[in-house]
């Protein structure tokens, strides 16, 4: 019977319900504050049942109760925390305490790292890029990821002005994006041509590291940072980030491309991330799409990036002398020269963006055609030459996509430049808090007068009722 | 508020945590009769639960309960049907009454329509193949479908053992499964080519004729043959009876590439069949695996199909005159045919099974580069020549997938064979049963002896609270 259980989807039970009217809840007040009544009204849940959501929350350090015309950022970027986490009277808005929970997000890349901080409503609040030689060396990477880390924490978590004593700021996890094939279950990477690495356990080498950090970690297990540190490749990881900031409330199912010295992708499908059964899903670079084409670097021939990566860009473009080839020259500054060529009318580099946006688009028919997606990101390098890449690639979608007008997909151009990869490495740590609010523990500093008192207990005690009855 | 108010995830209400545990509850059953106590330690549900979830199941219908020694299917085959829905001793084993919900698929192809009848538990009752001209005309292959929907349902729904007075049969829903570009969110076929049709309201052309049918459709709406008949692509519907057949408990992750005429497919993602945004998804038969290769029937050129359909097999294999290209001859005969020259080791034979062997491993290759799946079943004539493509087509994926050790995918034959797509047509209208087993109406036969003894309303009510404490 043992297979035929490991079969069975998730049984419900109350404590389940809760979780899920609690996320119900602060999923909606993440698109802005509102009244009980009004949040009622929006969620389908009784008012009886968002009072005492509230109040959980409240608890919690998950919301705020903000004055008639005063928002609760407000109130807490003036240091006023006095009403924090109070529960206020039914009337008055209620807004999430976005600084209670923070997600930090890093991208090894090869010559630099990037780092994110996001609140609770999935707002950067910190953005850096460190250059670092990350080749050099798996144990000096796995220490600076670590230092970035405790810095981004030191100066998000502790002494601001949404984190107080009276209402301190918990981590929900730490992601962390590679360039190259991530066993995403295990967090090991097993090749990343770039980096030079191989087999690489990059989570354990982190949860080593970071046991010995004082961080403010999110309960879970004896070793909560083993359980919230998450590795993925860097493709996945941005494609949940453009999921997370682009697609509209319609667009279930998104696919981002994006260019690079590779092509990266990622699928969304119904609304979630498509890891596959091992974790190593969304691998389009090496899409075979000209089999008998040149030899790309992973040793095979034709693929993908052999047709648009930024070496065959560069290579159509130019000749080798030609400073768009200066690898140490902000990757940038070179491509807004070849943007100047292209607005001044110069041919080759307009057949060389002809060439590219084709192969592009070449490549997404075939992630169209199997997915039928309502929207394709363009990311990376594609994004910033969108104005010449995206036509070329919409003509080839257009003819080689068999569903009528190519499935009705949107083609969009990112807008989340480097900062991609990071951001979804935040945003996927930060899920399990908003698919379960309950793992953020009640406050320690949590008044008496606020949650426990009478008045609050006259709204649970129904709700309880109208919710299960 | 509207758009943030669409991205909230279904809230969870009492009704809906019922709803679920009597799902999981039919799913469990499905894999076998067992106690009430072994359906507790199962589905780790309260024993109190379980029964009650029993006492509901029973006056639906939906379960009986089997005297020790005999199985429920044994005493309906026997026309015994004095316990039927009756709730019995709480040590008695429960076995769903697999004959109370049952569900129609038909396949539409060129020469003929298959039809599938499925029951609750997921096994075939029927199968039957009709030889008609469907091209010929889409009225009269609309009538043919309704008349062989109402002779099936005459053949298992009335009469039988499975079904008496006392234990009606209903019907789920008949799904009806086209060869073509299909919008299955309307149930269209945009193209079948090979039919020669274009923009063809399948659905509604159905669902006027099914209307004067005096068929026991579950409840729904005022025209519930509008709300139970589903339309859709052939080789989608295949990959859910794929995946609801050959699927182990831990494949989570399946894809179809089926071989006919053209080559078709499907994806399962983390157990859910993928449909894109439009209904589209899933078309790999033309994907641009060839780009600058031959013309396709569509237009495009080096389509995936023109690499691996049945034609380019039979080109490469035999001569014009040959009798393997006699279309009038039965393909299974054409196919033993080359399987006895292969077997013999003829030199061209087996050069055309190599050749199509890779063309088929490199267009999978980018599926399971794209989704990682646990599974990779090769249905139509890919299973029925397997012996020979599948080991080429195995090597290709090794040489051309990223993932180490081609991502861990397990390349299986279908052995649905001509049934596939009629087979999950029938799966896909009884899902929505297994999903929310309320569906099905109270039992009007049901004594008050049976659910509503004063033991069982003691079974109920401590549940109740169980359940929801």
């Amino acid at each position: 019977m043992n297979g035929a259980t490991r079969q069975l989807p998730g049984r419900a039970d109350h404590a389940a319900v809760r979780r899920a009217n609690l996320a119900v809840a602060v999923r909606a007040l993440r698109a802005g504050g509102r009244s009980r009544a009004q949040l009622a009204a929006d969620t389908s849940l009784t008012k009886a049942t968002v009072s005492s959501l509230v109040t959980e929350l409240a608890g919690r350090g998950l919301v705020h109760t903000a004055r008639p015309g005063t928002t609760a950022a407000d109130a807490a970027s003036n240091g006023d925390t006095a009403r924090s986490g109070a529960v206020g009277r039914p009337g008055q808005p209620v807004e999430l305490a976005t600084g209670r929970v923070l997600a930090i997000g890093v991208e090894l890349n090869v010559d630099y790292l990037c780092g994110v901080v996001l609140d609770l409503g999935g707002r950067e609040r910190v953005l850096t890029r460190t250059a670092f030689d990350v080749p050099a060396g798996v144990d000096a990477t796995a220490d600076e990821v670590v230092r970035l880390v405790t810095e981004l924490a030191d100066r998000t978590l502790a002494g601001t002005a949404f984190a107080t004593a009276d209402d301190p700021a918990v981590l929900a996890g730490v992601g962390v994006a590679a360039p190259g094939l991530v066993d995403g279950t295990r967090g090991t990477v097993r090749v990343a041509p770039n980096l030079r690495w191989r087999d690489v356990p990059l989570h354990d080498l982190l949860a080593d590291r970071l046991a010995g950090s004082a961080l403010p970690w999110l309960p879970g297990g004896s070793r909560p940072w083993d359980e919230r540190l998450l590795v993925d490749n860097e493709a996945t990881l941005a494609t949940l980030a453009e999921f997370a900031g682009d697609a509209g409330p319609d667009d279930r199912d998104l696919v981002l491309v994006t260019g690079g010295v590779g092509v990266g992708g990622g699928l969304v499908v119904d609304g979630r991330l498509v890891r596959g059964s091992g974790g190593f899903a969304g691998e389009v670079g090496h899409l075979a799409v000209a089999p008998d084409g040149a030899r790309c670097g992973c040793g095979r021939r034709g693929c993908w990036e052999t047709l648009c990566g930024l070496g065959a860009l560069l290579d159509l473009a130019a000749p080798p002398d030609d400073p768009v080839h200066r690898h140490d020259e902000d990757l940038d500054v070179r491509l807004d020269l070849l943007l100047e060529r292209a607005r001044d009318g110069d041919e080759r580099t307009l057949a060389a963006f002809d060439r590219v946006g084709r192969a592009l688009g070449h490549g997404a028919s075939m992630l169209v055609n199997l997915t039928n997606p309502r929207v394709l990101v363009l990311g990376g390098y594609f994004a910033r030459l969108g104005e010449f890449l995206r036509p070329v690639a919409q003509a080839e979608l257009a003819a080689r996509v068999v569903a009528p007008d190519a499935g009705g997909v949107r083609v969009t151009l990112s807008r989340l430049g480097l900062a991609a990869a990071a951001t979804g490495a935040a945003h996927a740590v930060l899920a399990p808090v908003l698919d379960d609010p309950t793992l953020v523990p009640t406050l320690a500093a949590q008044s008496p007068a606020t949650t426990q008192s009478p008045t609050s207990a006259v709204h649970a005690s129904p709700t309880l009722v109208e919710e299960i009855g």
